[in-house]
């Protein structure tokens, strides 16, 4: 049986779910308080991160890496195009989110509001939660840019770019932190993935402490 | 021409030389004050950082990216396997040294001796650098401990993942940061690597103001 060791709102692990559910593998998710670094989870994952996945009787650790080991065994419905350069800024729009967003804002704001508290380690620091919501705005905005140029994020197909930016955004939407009103064509790209299949788990998670707003699971927000 | 935008102590910019290096790609290098942001740069490069790869009359970003195009256009020599659980592995070790070695080491101490410096952004930060000079013993233990199994870090031939290692480890190399005592597999592993032509151009790397020390360039360091 593959198994994801996950966390609900971790964007990194959405990714790998989206990646999943898109390409139709089932699979049994195992939440996992990495923060804990327990021995057997390190011997699982020696960075000591989530998300990681047990398939075909190995852990695979990194999403990135886990998702393009996906794209090359599953190869249908491809989620990658087939040309260097298209593929390139695939890979070049992942990093943008999961490096310079994740710093800017999703370390910002969803780890000061959610993470600090499942971990015990206190109160948001609200320096951080200003400078988050700030960023934000330009991120919305240069996804906004790239959109009045493409259908989806890296060019005319849906790749593993939309992936990587909608489970950062569907995670900080979880707690209200997106101004869905701040672009017309950003909102309509997200209202577009939202209602694919392999969205619907993503839409169901709930975690303790933290209740969704009404308008996260709404595919009409 | 292919031109590469770049910082000379730049483990980032360093996996794309040693990658066009090892391909035999001829290559302007180009020194880039990425820091200052200017209007002309941030059109090549939104995210604002080096490395930016120009070729075939495109501007490349992200050095996974790059390499990763590198790797699908120019095949020979091959620096990822062919397997698709070998290539996860390739990717997982290259994450682990840009994101968690950076994070941990190369930020702390390259950053705070050397880029502070140039950037006009003060001194030191002395919690960082003992933090950083704690946290590089683990890695090397890390790569040791791989280096028990494989012939090279990702497996038995030589890959990216040995390239993004190296290109961390001879930037802090080139302020004395490394200790190559601490084992001798790793430093095995090392002196294979910094002896192949692909190396030479980082090997003359000079940094004004930062005067590298004599075992730098050794090859019999």
């Amino acid at each position: 049986m593959t198994r994801l060791y996950h966390v609900p709102l971790s964007p990194f692990c959405r990714k790998v779910r989206l990646t999943l559910a898109e390409k139709k593998v089932e699979v049994e998710l195992v939440e996992e308080r990495y923060w804990e670094q327990s021995p057997e989870f390190l011997r699982r994952s020696p960075a000591g991160k989530v998300p990681v996945l047990k398939i075909n009787g190995r852990f695979l650790s990194e999403s990135q890496a886990i998702c393009e080991y996906l794209e090359e065994t599953i190869p249908e419905p491809r989620l990658m195009p087939r040309e260097p350069e298209a593929r390139c800024e695939v890979r070049r729009l992942c990093a943008w989110f999961d490096d310079k967003f994740h710093e800017e804002v999703t370390s910002k704001l969803l780890y000061e509001r959610v993470n600090k508290k499942l971990m015990g380690q206190g109160y948001p620091e609200s320096r951080n939660v200003k400078s988050g919501a700030q960023k934000i705005k330009f991120h919305l905005d240069y996804l906004s840019w790239l959109l009045e140029q493409r259908r989806w994020l890296a060019g005319n197909e849906m790749t593993l770019a939309d992936f990587a930016a909608a489970a950062h955004l569907s995670s900080l939407d979880y707690i209200s932190d997106v101004d869905w009103n701040r672009s017309q064509n950003v909102k309509d790209w997200y209202a577009k993935i939202k209602s694919r299949p392999a969205f619907r788990s993503i839409l169901a998670d709930q975690v303790p402490g933290f209740p969704p707003p009404a308008h996260y699971a709404d595919l009409d927000f």
